[in-house]
């Protein structure tokens, strides 16, 4: 019995258009689309007859290569390509039967697999550089929009001091300009596979022979990877998995960085906090019980993606330990965390995307929050200010005191301050209450927020947004 | 579009009887059996009429809850059980409308999901306990036709001094033992999810209440944990994750077990040793391109999965910080590696016990390879006897020096030892001779053998071999 | 030049008592005892003389063993023991040149290296169960104490439901107490290591024979684990890596259990939050600038090593994959990991127990954040009343609204539900606001603590706490 | 008490020069460089007397800052620099009290430990491409001189078609330089980091006003990067882990790459295979009972480091989940893993760089074990062949039962070919064995090699290696 692949288990991808890019069916065409290109590149060096590779192609398209058979026999060479090519040369034969010699000529299992690999990485990669790109335009608009909008800043998830929201946005903006970077540096160098056996080209150079052709095997792998529209490897990449470690690479730090983004979505919107909450939909974020809740969704099913893609990406990592001239193991370790690392990304990338575009902001609640400890969250500036009167040392000390002290009584540190014995005369209630104010306390944040949003414009990613 | 789960990628369970019991199918299936579970205990207690009971069971087994359906909807509540409950609570309303609501009382997601994906455990760990005892007595089979079959032993890849293949075998069977203790250990503590939102367990007792029952929670617990086969849970699991990083530790064990084995049958089957071979199957190992070729597929399949399996079981440790009542984002992303883990698992036992019984053993090829450095494979015996007489660093370093010029020579060591001017009178012939005989040098090997026998004869995996 | 290992990068062991436990220096002497453990199991069987086993001892201990001349010539084997061998053999023969001969006879690396790693795992386990105890003794305190003291439950960031703070920790304990159940079965099993070069005891044998005794590989392995302290082996385990394997995963299980609590207590020191604080401590939880801080730093510490844990354990059980006799790579790369786990997962649990003790608990802020919502805390318990009069449905979509609109205008929910007219004459004004009462609304959580708190007795952790 | 960093559990880095770079004292020093780099920058803006930058600068070289002191205090605060401030700080007022309060002004832990590991990896890196580009140019000499030497290609395991020597050390070499241009490109791009509290830059910009200088926060995270030799940060990145993330990926990949060669090192090794081995030295590949052995010791300790660096580095990549604006927990597991993954990936490197240097090839036993199957690795090109009679499946068919027939007689394929009734006058003796000579079957393997070399060139890593 073979079940249906339909995310159950992952909802951050189940249902969403780029899904349906790496599904079994889409690695079955993939292939199929590899043994075209041989034929249709072969044909080009006089190997395979015009006409025959129209059949193949013909064939390939036929939906009579049945998915669930070739799975079932992969165990017989432990990869699906055999059974394959068994399955697609009976169809090339039923219409006709010339042709079925021609079929995967000279091909290894490899070369199929890996070049499938590629394509489907190539077609993920499109939609991840444009999901990123919906991100980095919604992120760019939040950085704009609030780059002088002021919130506490934490750190060790205590207030530190305060941050403006668009510095905050920038960051997350800047992860995410990185992530778009690392994307369109990999798919542009995504490179076919073609070796043959043992990565020598020996079997397309002898079938090349035979049909009385001069030897050809570097100037095939090049029309081979011009056929699927991927790079031409320089040599073939059987156990020199670079396109394979890179892409998981790439692939983690793309949820990592979404991930950053999701959780401080998550903190800022628990209910004490409240700052910020995802966009509303009828259906979402609801819990099967209590019907208050407001759950913050998409940025979980980020977080889950998060979790998992780097540990999938590290089996790809580890496949770089390749025996031989072709791995028994490694390899076919590679398959199934390969396709989940691209689906989770591409699940992740659409659902930051969604959460980007609709982040509900409350500048309210990040200015109630700002002012919860009463000047508290400037005890820096004020050491600044008291170390010039008093030496670092004292005043920290001072301070640390009078902190503790408006912590517990819950008095403004201000008011602390101009009753403190030991500053007698040094503040008046003016200075003491404008150092005391958090909002004067911004430090770079908005030139650093505008640092961001020059990188974005580059990048192409600028946003809509507009200063409060 | 959505896919089929055919296993193209992971060709060690595709096709396989095991691979179907975690199928998206099955974890639905599970999902529903707990929510009839939950309806019968709630029976028990007064909180829903038995006939409704009933009526919820036939709607959960009608066949009317759409697998596709539940998965897209699923990204609304990031988990599919808000879905699934809408789906069921229609098809219960379609049979009696007046039973929808007794649908879920009181559940919550997790209590659903958590407890569907320990039936879905208990499942598969039947199956592990049956092919690793499958395997676990064909490799004592193995164990006890070759207590005494001798071969060379290599350490860092180069001939040390000899073992017995039984012994080799015996190794693989400790391991298998072991991962078999441990499968049953973790099987007999799988426990059921109950807590409601927070682990609380309020609302199935608020339920209670209003039906004017006695709260429960604690018996209710007990009672639907019995009606789905499993453990009772001390307190709710909702983020104290124990079960799911068990059988994490458990599986990634398991594959680890099977994959010394497996590696161990690769290198031996290497064309320059071949003292194994993989079973023979029309159609098995056989390449694309290769008609010489018979390649360990079988092994090849179960190394595939080690490699894969504790990765992914490291999702499952890492989700043992989960923040709060319950986690956003670790959990979800428990489940695709949970349910992989299982799969992988499940398929590389049901070949590592296909690769255990119908392994070809070539004692003739030990025999040569044993032969092949002329002695030099038992110089560690020779600097013990030169000790007694030389002292200690004198006959090393005689021995390093001799054991390279056999080498180089192509010469006996026997022949060396007795033709040395250093060694004059040491030796005669048939001292040399019977020293330098690998086969006179098997230590415990055959004591070794012989208790890993014991054990298996008392965890009832005894084999059927026969010593040679 | 060689460094100090102060542990300047892992503050969560730097200063720990049960840092040094496995400092380079300790390896060097847990390798020395493995040993004279050799030479005195040795003169058991007349291996080896009585005397001269006294005079290795004296030598191992004699500090004539240069820790880095021996780290450094390690590079030549691949592994540290061949140089202690030659350090100690001339230590020997300093003392007495005929003993020299006797040190590490039939000895291979591996035996010395394992056995030396079997010895500090057996230490570290002593005071990961006494540090868990410790812990646990606290925590079951906290429950003891707390176990009626109504908080905000939360899940997936947001409030849920209440339940009381014995409850969350009876949570941790609960993971507390599966954690140091795994630590006493894994430090209950832990074996020596003996095998000589390819597991079969042969050379061991081959000296007993030399010095006229009868072949006692099994014996010897026997005495030399009671000499050791250390569980005697069923077979050698140079590539059977359970004992490694299960280690892992424990060490692993330990921080992720303490992981989970240090977690939480980040999230309740939230400066929003405010439910728990650390023990305060002069200079700790400081700022280097802001004076305001008190930094959650015994929690972030438990976190850093439980971040790091599980990866380094993965190696551990991807050691499982250990080729022929002697694995090349595979185990070299296990040490590094292996100390690691061990010290990061003590560090974490000697930092667990101080924060256990020292756990400062506000059941004020608690209730003020329980009465945040106005109610809404318990909209799921409204949604059970509801639905016994109006069905299901229409229960959860009207609570849904009116949850909204208490929470847009802040107005309590008891309220909203006395003014709503769909529910004219349905609540008086008692009966609401008894319903929309947090604490009445515990379910069982008292149950649950009371259930873990058995257990802990069963343990021997039970706490001192008592309830408010 | 506190150990000694000797190395003793890592041989591959132990007694190797790149080990000092990351030791702790290292770290020590790199930390105090950037509090001189700080107080120079702000000297630079007149934010700290310019004498007063040198006295800090004196106090930082004095030696007077104790390194257990500083790592045994570093929990008080989770991070070391905290008690390195306040021994700093004792340090410059001992040499000048006024300076004292310069020290460390407006800076937080992380702006000194984030820019001192920057730096620390600037320097591993730079060793990184000097023993890259050693191996790359020892490894384009092997390419070259064996460009045309013949040997089997394996695949799963078993004889495949011939290659060529100088193609695998191609494929290792084109590994090598990928990881050099990785390395490369990663090196130019590591930044400084400065950002105060909370990455505002706000302490910075205080202390200028104070000193009534303009705002010039930007200005001085430019000069900061610029004292310590690093890139300008867009923005702090104290949660924004590209840096880190990256290094880990590319560490990965460097020990990734040499794994590769490593692992072919140890199965050319093998003793049935010999075709390589590691080069000679005095006391290297000993075995501590065995005088025959000589062990692949470097390879394995290449393998020990490629099998630890990616879970390290995963560490990394998880990293990038850092909540708010500076990380609890995840940033202080950063640090060990960072420090393993540059020492390890640097002893690899250096000790490939000797590897490849010194490796001794053996052309004849690659052309014995060429021959070993007689012919039968040609078998796929006599399918090409007879395809062309035949067709496809009665060719490959035939040529199965051929080869079978072949291996189990011990006769020669070209023997078996003429004497098959099947293929009665097909060919003649020539033909037969000329198609059956494995070294005419070479496919594109020199051409391949010669990509390599070119690449190499542009590169600056050409060998000197020459044609046989």
């Amino acid at each position: 019995m073979t079940g249906t692949d339909s995310g159950l288990l992952s909802p951050v991808w189940a249902g969403t258009d780029p899904a349906a890019l790496v599904s079994d069916e889409s690695w079955l065409a993939a292939m199929l689309q590899a043994e075209v290109a041989l034929a249709r590149a072969q044909a080009e060096f006089g190997m395979v007859p015009l006409a025959t590779a129209d059949v193949v192609e013909a064939a390939a398209r036929s939906g009579r290569v049945d998915l669930v058979t070739v799975a079932e026999r992969a165990r017989g060479a432990a990869n699906p390509v055999v059974a394959l090519v068994e399955s697609l040369t009976a169809a090339v034969a039923a219409k006709e039967p010339t042709a079925a010699d021609f079929v995967h000529r000279g091909g290894t299992s490899q070369d199929i697999m890996d070049s499938a690999a590629m394509l489907l990485a190539a077609r993920v990669c499109a939609v991840l550089e444009r999901d990123l790109s919906r991100t980095g335009v919604a992120l760019a608009g939040l950085v704009s929009k609030h780059r002088a909008t002021p919130m506490a800043g934490r750190t060790l998830t205590q207030h530190a001091v305060p941050i403006t929201f668009g510095l905050k946005a920038a960051i997350w903006s800047q992860l995410v300009m990185d992530a778009l970077t690392r994307v369109r540096r990999v798919a542009a160098e995504l490179p076919a596979q073609l070796g043959g056996a043992a990565g020598t080209l020996a079997s397309y150079e002898e079938y090349a022979r035979i049909e009385g052709q001069e030897p050809c095997g570097v100037e095939l792998s090049r029309a081979f990877a011009r056929h699927l529209g991927l790079a031409e490897p320089l040599v073939p990449w059987h156990v020199a998995r670079t396109p394979v470690a890179d892409l998981g690479a790439v692939l983690a730090f793309v949820t990592g960085a979404l991930g950053k983004f999701a959780l401080d979505v998550q903190t800022l919107s628990r209910t004490e906090i409240g700052e910020v909450a995802e966009p509303p939909q009828e259906g979402r974020g609801v819990s099967s019980a209590m019907p208050q809740k407001c759950n913050p969704v998409l940025a979980t099913l980020i977080v889950s993606a998060a979790r998992q893609v780097p540990p999938y990406a590290l089996v790809l990592t580890q496949s770089m330990l390749a025996e031989d001239e072709r791995a028994a193991g490694g390899w076919q370790a590679e398959w199934h965390p390969f396709r989940e690392c691209l689906r989770l990304a591409a699940g992740a990338t659409h659902t930051a995307a969604e959460l980007a575009e609709g982040l509900q902001v409350y500048p309210q609640r990040m200015r109630a929050n700002l002012e919860l400890t009463g000047g508290n969250i400037v005890s820096e500036r004020l050491t600044a200010v008291l170390t010039a009167k008093l030496g670092k040392l004292p005043a920290k000390k001072l301070l640390t005191r009078l902190a503790r002290k408006s912590s517990a009584a819950g008095t403004p540190l201000a008011e602390v301050l101009l009753t403190e014995p030991e500053l007698a005369g040094v503040f008046n209630a003016e200075t003491a209450n404008q150092l005391c104010d958090p909002q004067t306390y911004l430090g770079a944040s908005i030139d650093l927020a505008d640092r961001v949003l020059k990188r974005a414009s580059t990048l192409g990613v600028q946003g809509f947004g507009q200063a409060v």
